[in-house]
């Protein structure tokens, strides 16, 4: 399996009573095919799996399947504590029709070298041996920072349904070591949006990202522009969302990428305990930062290319 | 409500297939009760509470407050990435009869300040509201490392049934403040065992902790030195431990306290992943390191005179 | 060498032009000697060593060995990042009669090993063979965490002059371990002055610390508490200092402590960058805390007690 | 000032003795002139200038100047826990004609905000006026990791001769938002050698690095790749760098960047603890995993091409 374009690491939606909100879905994954994207990915950090249910994270995994309706690729986050639970989600992530399947480290016990990683991701991956697997490397949130090459080589003998990584982090030179593993023998996909155009110069092909969930078309400019050999005006796309990440990353960043969804019209509710909601003040700095940054009136010039103007 | 003496944080176990062992329990609870324990902590660090599933958790939790049957307090741990879990959790606990409950904080996404913290133990405390709630606190572990006696201070206001807190942490001046927040309201007890002497010099009258499970009698000679004025005999008694201690984090200390619990009659089963068990010859090297600083032989003593020799 | 009581590890003192203040260390001296301190441990982290010029640091030692003048112990802190300018310093403590020397590790290249640390450390050492030598262990503050008894052992061969550890932290079990290495061969000097009862139970004879400058009547109140075997006692004036020093660590610890100093009536003038001075809110919020916690009061009692009252 | 190209940091030399050797600089910066460096920077932390004396760095900068003879551009780093220290190298690099200098943030006592820290910059940039400073951030060092852009911004206005940083840490994005800032007011050297490559696709236009002093031709070949359009061949040649790298980080990097440079003919003798030499073994795998790579042989085929082949 080789993801080519961008794939939209979505948010967990809540009604007001604090219940997993699946009606939300539909209408979230048609904005994401007519954005352009290849695919979703559910239940990761900032579509908040780990503050959710077994129950809540399957329901959530089934509704975006069926949204998707194969017009967009989905993988399901499996990660967890318990490898038990991953077990129970990758099996059913694979019943259900899902793309791929995807799993962190374990994050209370830690890994505690390759060969431990490698063995607990083989475990998870077991349970689901015909479906493609993406170990999820986020060392600043995990603090699992052990090396992606050697993880490869470990890996590509226990973990026969090996597809690659999810790789977020800002070594671009690891990064470029692993695209390069035999010959680019697996799909190792950039997970940290404001480095995408750095991240192709050295070859990346795919890249997943909470980011792409709102600002897509810029994201899909900075590839078309690179690809076409316009530097300079990738360099500016780019730009546009390093300071808007920037922006976001002044208050915490679920709450900051939440408020953005709201501000574009898509209310996804209050996120769950620890994380909490940007409050009224920090909300209007971040709307005023962003119209500061023409983010608001960019996209949608974007989106009336296609006939899909924005809420603000 | 105020635990004088020590609590035995107890180990998961499992059967040789993998599957959580619950025949184990009663001989251990046993144990400990004829060890003179004042208690048990189930499924916590190392009970492994968040390797396991939540229904094995509730088994688990069934089995000890089956076994204790009054005679020894049963605190059982819900902490979990998902506070949605941790309720279900709590209020299980509270329904088989559980004597308290207790929580680390979220550890995926980790509470940014004091009262993100209070808020989010609120919300889990809530769930069983008559039951004593003990806050986990375990920087080392959970990287959340706020001011304790900040904590309390919130947390009074916001958790009807807060107890106190199983303080897991070196940090013997906070401690102290916590202990003398406003005279004592509070229960919070040491759960750092190789310090056990150096609390009681402080004013701990409780402590938790996993090498309880194994080597009480040794501690709870340091509480009766300490308290009949004999300095230098509960030092001699406390350094034996420090010294068993240091022994075992040569090795991963789950895996090691493990271990010695299988050299001393009782098979654990091996731990989940990631958690690994020893290797043949670093169980060699530990029980070599134990035999030569005489723990068998001392605890073999204790044994004797209360006619409960143990098996090596 | 094993020194008895508690030495006060000094605070940088300097002109209003930022020129050092030679000038004050006569008086500040004559005050130690009235406190009942045991020595000075001088160019240390709160004397600034690593502030100051090689120069600067030569008149700083020079002053205080001549205002000791033999009644108090002089410890002379030569750590830098250059060993070569650290032998410097230590032959200079060695020809003006310095009691004993100390450094911590390097601190902008790490020692990677603890054989690293002693090569390093042997080195340094090697300079004034004659003079004892104490490792300056502060974990915290040079991120340099090795075994401490590993050093005792690896020390023994590689450091002739080696006298022991200045201990700055709180993991009391290691400081236990390294108080009985040998029957107790080296000085292991404690330096966490919040924790100076616990260490007491553990075995501590020796400490070292900054708040030692200012408020010494209250350790040596919990010393001879400890002692006499009041227990109660001993931990309600170590609570007194608890809070004091909770009361300083809201603010840069070092700026709080020099306030108190001014608060007491010695003005050690401005600290270099980077370190700064409190604020005027933060200078007042401070005494009114310490005067919440009757701090002022209760030393002026102390110091009546001795005919030598405080200015506040 | 805007720089071009590749500034060398060069490494400390060292005669068998341990004494500093000056002798091997004239050579040494003959060769980086042949290899079509823009300049070197001196005395940082591969040049080792925290280990020398003050006497020791002056004289190594006075021999680099002299050397370079206006051939290429000097940079001297300045840096040292004591600002004193600091200004003397600054004042003095002034005087004997460097053409910038630079410092690290003090890394014993850490500046505690962007404004202490710059505050802390000035104070050292003002002891040379006339000579640009640049800032040396380099957050997995020095353990400060403050944001930059905000760093120029306030910087702007207290440090008149601020030039720019010298930018090692992989955190592009943040690194594109100073290249922009104020529309690339200030000059924003690339300091991480292993991402030159996507840092040339945010824009770098000069780059500061250790590896430069020994493998220039490899990197001026990506730069000059880069430019023409040719993005598969810039790839490749960042790639030989990126797997040399990861073969050198195998081992404590200085000590092997050392082994390097004596395999390639250049012995700069032992570096000075707590920095140690490579062991036989270690210097034997290592060059054999670079002669796997073909780097001896690649940059051989550099060299043959200005007549300059190189000694392995």
């Amino acid at each position: 399996m080789k993801i080519q374009g961008i794939v939209a690491a979505t948010f967990a939606a809540y009604h007001t009573d604090g219940s997993v909100n699946l009606d939300i879905i539909p209408s979230l994954v048609d904005n994401l095919v007519n954005d352009g994207v290849s695919g979703v990915y559910i239940c990761g950090t900032n579509g908040e799996g780990p503050n959710m249910t077994i129950e809540e994270r399957m329901a959530v995994a089934e509704a975006y399947v069926k949204a998707a309706n194969k017009r967009i690729l989905v993988l399901v986050h499996v990660g967890h504590t318990s490898i038990m639970e991953c077990k129970k989600l990758a099996a059913h992530a694979a019943s259900i029709g899902a793309d791929a399947f995807s799993s962190v480290a374990a994050f209370y016990f830690k890994p505690t070298s390759v060969q431990n990683l490698v063995d607990s991701m083989a475990e998870i991956a077991s349970a689901a041996p015909q479906l493609p697997f993406y170990y999820y490397h986020m060392p600043t949130l995990t603090g699992v920072g052990v090396d992606m090459v050697e993880f490869l080589r470990l890996g590509e003998q226990a973990i026969p349904n090996l597809a690659g990584v999810k790789y977020t982090a800002s070594t671009l030179f690891e990064y470029q070591a692993c695209l390069n593993y035999k010959d680019g023998k697996f799909d190792t996909l950039f997970g940290f949006d404001e480095m995408l155009l750095p991240a192709l110069a050295v070859g990346a092909q795919g890249a997943i990202g909470s980011t792409y969930t709102f600002a897509a078309p810029f994201y899909l400019k900075v590839i078309d522009c690179y690809r076409a050999g316009k530097a300079e005006e990738a360099r500016q796309a780019q730009l546009v969302m390093v300071n808007v990440i920037r922006a976001i990353i002044k208050h915490p960043s679920i709450a900051a990428q939440r408020a953005i969804m709201k501000m574009l019209g898509t209310d996804m509710g209050n996120a769950r305990l620890p994380l909490v909601s940007l409050s009224d003040s920090a909300y209007n700095e971040l709307r005023s930062d962003l119209e500061a940054l023409g983010f608001f009136k960019q996209l949608n010039d974007f989106k009336q290319l296609s006939d899909n103007p924005v809420a603000v």
